[in-house]
């Protein structure tokens, strides 16, 4: 069994997959799998007992939407009775950032590799602040989403059919070089897939105004362009999973309770242990006291190799996470110890054009006792409330330490 | 006098300066001065019989759209007999990329620099390769300019205006923070420019097919915000002219035959020597046997603080202009010799948000033999052919000599 064949293979895969933005569709007639008692959320399973305020928080307002729940009273009882079932976005390709909940009535991404085939998804971006996913669920949190659903998503659907589809990796590889990380700063990424798609969302509706809205919208969310992106980098990492003898990290999510991955040549076992609590900077009026623990799939991005591996290329997002450029500088250089490649497509000018560090190996995070660098939202502990700073995070070494026995079990060493 | 007192005064009314791009109007009825057999032209001033091909080229372009010539034959009988008589943008508060030829009936745009009051100037930008400002002037060239005078510039009047006004500085201050240089490199800006202007541009037509057509026009050319960007250092710069005992270089310009300069401290006069020709990377087919010599108003990014002095910030922008990301650093790094100040709103993560090196000292240049640092597109020699390139080159030292001398003379050193 040759291990670093294997690595080498997934990497190849990871790296060569190439996602297109291909349509828009409501969860429940697209997502595999999906099912009208479901929802879907960040990380690994959870249950109502377990789950985090934000957690609690977005489930609550996703039941609301549905018009099963009318507060977390209501939301917790179905949960808790079985009647609403919970299941990561993981197991049906999908991704979501903070939160991640996903429920049959919302839109979402439709993403397709085209060098392998497969799917995958993501929910719409919100915006900043006081939103779904971070635990907010208030009227104008549900008014915006309604919104979002009811006036931008057809009309999204049809600019997006219209484009042909958008390729993220392209996408992602520019923004790479006008200072994003493709993970906390989207900012490039989101005005270029503004761009892209404005000259069809204006074709996509009769009312210039809603084409008005709609582009003002995308225009003026500096992470418009993240749930594509997690969703194209989910594809990316799933074209690397199931690869037998592979040490690389298929996937690292968090659900505010615990952080969980997988490992590629693993099969669909969950390694987890509890969440850090994120250091950053905070929104004025909060503090670290404010701060739930670590949440979200939106490590997808890392897992891809791009977000807090890819922070050499995006110095302006310390004022942002907080740090120096030199810090964001020996971030990248340190992922360089823990992963087997370097994208073939993902380059950073100030690096000289070196490749973002891809595919993380197991084994070195254990050899080195070097843990991922996550950038991150930081949400509220509690429910209702929202996004309250935004930071950097390390997963817990407990879970790698725990895949590499795991592997070492598997695989007879 | 106190010639550091000056200094200081006229680089803090250059930073302090904040101009607005308000709105799009007609050359011959917004741009004083202009009138009906005049062509405003980059750089110092020049006669038929020196112009070089590309000035040439686009000042027969000019003539044909005008309905005045059929051909070059035409336009240079015109030029000569002094029918059309030709004068600098700058003569005008104007500015314009390459050749910079601007005639009555072109739609110019219109900044207001809201801190001292002054206006400023540009023409639209066409895109790369072929096209009038580069000398090029086939049947292509002017249907694409005649749709953009037609089809384009009332749409873009109507959501400039409905806009309220776009704050450039703020923009170019963002596009900095994300790859751009502001000269040779507008990716970033000009993404931003469209994005701010989309949900105007929706709404400033009844007609959905030319809202896409402009939208994807701005969108795809990567140098659609250089020609306000232009104007708007054309603002700053003439806010720091006329200071009384200042050093501070307050134009910097070339015709394809001449570099001009002018000082804040030495009134109108232009100081010229023979332009050099650029050093740097050439579209496939070309080489520097093809170049056209140096030209174009566009080193007025240079003399407001950006371009080729805020190349740290663009480290990308080495794969259009040549060189590696380290020359970059460098290029930034060596023109805080030759500057007054650092500049309060420009700044740049990879120097730590140091402020762009900002107004460039006469004296400094002498003194030290440096000369600036200058981005640029490359134009063939010949008129019709257009852009064979892009690439680095220095203003010829004589020039400041020149003005140091001039400089002691009225003063009286």
């Amino acid at each position: 069994m040759d291990i670093e064949k294997a690595n080498a293979g997934a990497t190849e895969r990871m790296m060569e997959a190439r996602p297109l933005l291909i349509g828009l569709g409501k969860a429940r007639d697209v997502i595999p799998g999906m099912r009208e008692n479901l929802l879907l959320h960040a990380g690994p399973p959870i249950t109502w007992d377990r789950a985090s305020g934000p957690m609690r928080g977005a489930i609550t307002g996703a039941l609301i939407l549905e018009g099963k729940a009318r507060d977390e009273a209501g939301a917790q009882a179905l949960v808790e009775s079985g009647e609403i079932e919970l299941e990561p976005c993981h197991h049906h390709q999908a991704v979501g950032p903070m939160a991640g909940v996903i429920c049959p009535s919302m839109s979402v991404y439709i993403l397709e590799n085209e060098t392998h085939g497969n799917k995958s998804f993501s929910n719409l971006n919100e915006g900043y602040g006081k939103v779904l996913r971070y635990g907010a669920y208030s009227e104008d949190v549900l008014a915006r989403l309604r919104w979002m659903e009811d006036v931008m998503a057809p009309v999204l659907a049809e600019a997006i059919a219209a484009s042909g589809g958008i390729d993220i990796r392209a996408l992602l590889a520019e923004a790479l070089h006008m200072g994003d990380e493709g993970h906390n700063r989207n900012k490039a990424g989101s005005i270029l897939y503004t761009t892209k798609l404005a000259p069809f969302v204006v074709k996509a509706t009769r009312d210039a105004d809603v084409a008005s809205e709609v582009l003002r919208f995308l225009g003026e969310n500096a992470l418009s362009v993240l749930n594509p992106v997690m969703a194209a980098c989910k594809a990316m990492a799933d074209a690397a999973h199931g690869i037998e003898g592979s040490t690389i990290v298929s996937v690292m999510a968090r659900n505010g309770t615990d952080f969980g991955i997988r490992v590629s040549g693993l099969g669909d076992r969950w390694f987890t242990a509890p969440v850090a609590v994120p250091k950053g900077l905070y929104f004025p009026g909060f503090t670290a006291e404010d701060a739930s623990g670590d949440i979200g799939d939106s490590t997808i991005t890392e897992t891809a190799g791009i977000g807090g591996f890819a922070m050499a290329s995006a110095p302006a997002i310390v004022t942002f996470v907080s740090g120096t450029p030199r810090d964001a500088l020996n971030a990248t250089l340190e992922m360089y110890e823990i992963c087997y490649a370097e994208h073939k497509y993902f380059t950073m000018p100030p690096l000289d054009f070196r490749g973002t560090p891809t595919g993380i190996d197991v084994r070195k995070v254990v050899e080195k006792g070097i843990t991922p660098r996550v950038n991150t939202g930081i949400a509220h502990k509690d429910a209702g409330v929202g996004q309250v700073g935004a930071g950097l995070v390390r997963p817990p070494m407990a879970m790698f330490e725990e895949a590499l026995v795991a592997f070492a079990e598997r695989y007879g060493y």
